[in-house]
């Protein structure tokens, strides 16, 4: 299947349009289709205007909240807890970022415990945002209502895969780390699933303890799982990055898996810190560059590309969605126009089509 | 071989006086002969008086320093970074969790980046100690004068291992994590070199860029490596949290490879927050107990031992040093054995012999 681009300009319009269709606030659908552009600029299409037709049922049920506010549930200057009453995770996340610059930039650190977000998207055009004004952002995020990982040594699932994210300044363009507490993730596992294709690698569990590749364990009664970071091998260390996902997205937040929600939601971790309060901005840059720059020319294994960064590839995305247009897969823009058909929007076309 | 065992403070007693005897300070001897007994307590015999005989060394040569105090580069109340003029680390560290268990009282968290400290030793030692008050401590270190971890797709390796903590009061005792970005550490790789033996799976890779089980590579030329966390796999996983470490620890601290230091060194960084300043301390309790619970009930893997929660060894562990005395290695205490007799120190005596 080919790539279609098409102009940020007109994908951002066609998902506001859909989005405020299907009852979602203005303000809020022009925040959320503006951040799902983005996120296909960095090229991370699975994330992208391609969550738009995931988002209307949930808009159409009431599961997403198409208006009003989160509830501060406690600000402490340094430390605050947010009830996002489910409301569309991107415009809770601009808030969010907005707010956390701002007490970074006063104390030097900050950090934000949402409980009840809706989906954030992809946590890099997040962590992004802030690292281009400056700061270190982290991000981690985990759904309660999830199960997906088991702990190691065990078969039922417990966790999500808990996403965790950080993004820096420097030099040139931000490192941007975006990865999560295990091995592969629950879209790649639909993916495969939908495509009745098999994992490259064993990176699922079957319900019996056994590792293998074929994504369908998941629906198996009893349910298989996802493997955590390290595998069979060394699968202890991507459970303790699940563990401490978890406790800092839902026990700081005071609300998680003890509530047992049963609604497709996100509890999130922000911190944000400003390198001018620790060591200083020029000496961050310089460490950072030293860092960088020793990976970058670490002879590669043979027959492999050079060692890059994390950031080096979105950065190269982001340089040719500005010039030549953004670019979906042929398979996502098929089912956003769908969608879109169903909503009676008009489509916007490709570019040079 | 078999284990010995010794009374505590016969232990901490032997370590204070060898230490001394060396030159190190008595105030300093005193604290971090406390935290190598207690990381024994712990059963993490590797980085508990078994250092005693690697620190003596250090001190002769002025590497370790033996008196005096850090220097506060920076101080803004919630962030901190400080120069440690190589101290003992466990020494820096006790003051570091004091002030720093003070600040997140104060203002909900804080956290300090060090430069140049000497060896901090066994990570849940210390944030078993902010743990057992109430608080979450995070602790990542690495040293800038070590390179043993290749970036993934590299053969040259960059990073150290980079050890990173969690520990956070739970219901009974404290979850302690204690992990790190690389799939193993030098210490075990130390271990395999010295016995002769090979790695179970290959966790190593050679200059070639080939995975391999021999841990002899790190001495061959050029030099091999060990494999970021997710091995030739998923490395990238493990690539990223050690970059994340190393700039937390060297960026924010303004001090790192940028200024390639060849001294055994230790970079920190600790951040020490109060479930209070978040959503609370008894939702958070409630949380911590809902997810442990979820991990120690998954079924375990047939033939495997039920789902440990990290932290629930060392409270067995800790438990039995209380009651039966702590346990040594014969193979550690012969190494103490012969330094103490270099020193003209007096040894103490094995409980029951």
């Amino acid at each position: 299947m080919t790539d279609l681009r098409f102009s940020r300009d007109d994908l951002a319009a066609l998902a506001r349009t859909m989005l405020t269709r299907a009852g979602l606030d203005r303000d809020m659908a022009e925040v959320v289709a503006e951040f799902l552009v983005r996120t296909d600029e960095l090229g991370v299409t699975t994330h992208g205007v391609s969550m738009v037709p995931y988002y209307l049922p949930e808009l159409a049920s009431g599961r997403m909240t198409a208006s009003g506010r989160h509830e501060v549930v406690r600000d402490n200057r340094v430390t605050m807890v947010w009830d996002g009453n489910y409301l569309p995770g991107h415009w809770l996340m601009s808030q969010a970022l907005d707010i956390c610059m701002d007490r970074a930039r006063e104390f030097g650190m900050t950090a934000l415990a949402i409980r009840r977000s809706h989906h954030i998207g992809c946590l890099s055009t997040l962590t992004r945002i802030a690292a281009d004004q400056g700061f270190v952002c982290y991000i981690a995020t985990s759904d309660p209502s999830g199960k997906w990982v088991a702990p190691y040594g065990g078969t039922e699932p417990v966790f999500t895969p808990n996403p965790w994210a950080v993004g820096y300044p420097a030099d040139g363009h931000p490192v941007l780390i975006d990865t999560c507490s295990s091995i592969t993730t629950v879209s790649k596992v639909r993916e495969h699933i939908g495509n009745g294709t098999r994992f490259e690698h064993p990176w699922m569990l079957d319900a019996e303890g056994r590792p293998t590749n074929d994504p369908a364990v998941v629906n198996a009664e009893p349910k298989g799982s996802i493997l955590p970071v390290g595998g069979m091998d060394h699968g202890h260390k991507g459970y303790s990055m699940g563990l401490m996902i978890e406790m800092l997205t839902q026990a700081l937040a005071g609300h998680g898996r003890a509530e047992a929600p049963t609604r497709w939601g996100g509890n999130v971790f922000v911190q944000m810190i400003d390198p001018d309060a620790f060591g200083g901005f020029e000496p961050f840059l310089r460490e950072v560059a030293a860092l960088n720059e020793a990976c970058r020319s670490s002879r590669p294994i043979p027959g492999r590309p050079p060692v890059r960064v994390p950031g080096d590839r979105a950065h190269e995305t982001v340089t040719r969605s500005q010039s030549d247009g953004v670019s979906l897969p042929e398979e996502v823009w098929t089912r956003v126009a769908a969608s879109a058909a169903e909503l009676g929007v008009r489509l916007c076309t490709p570019i040079g089509r």
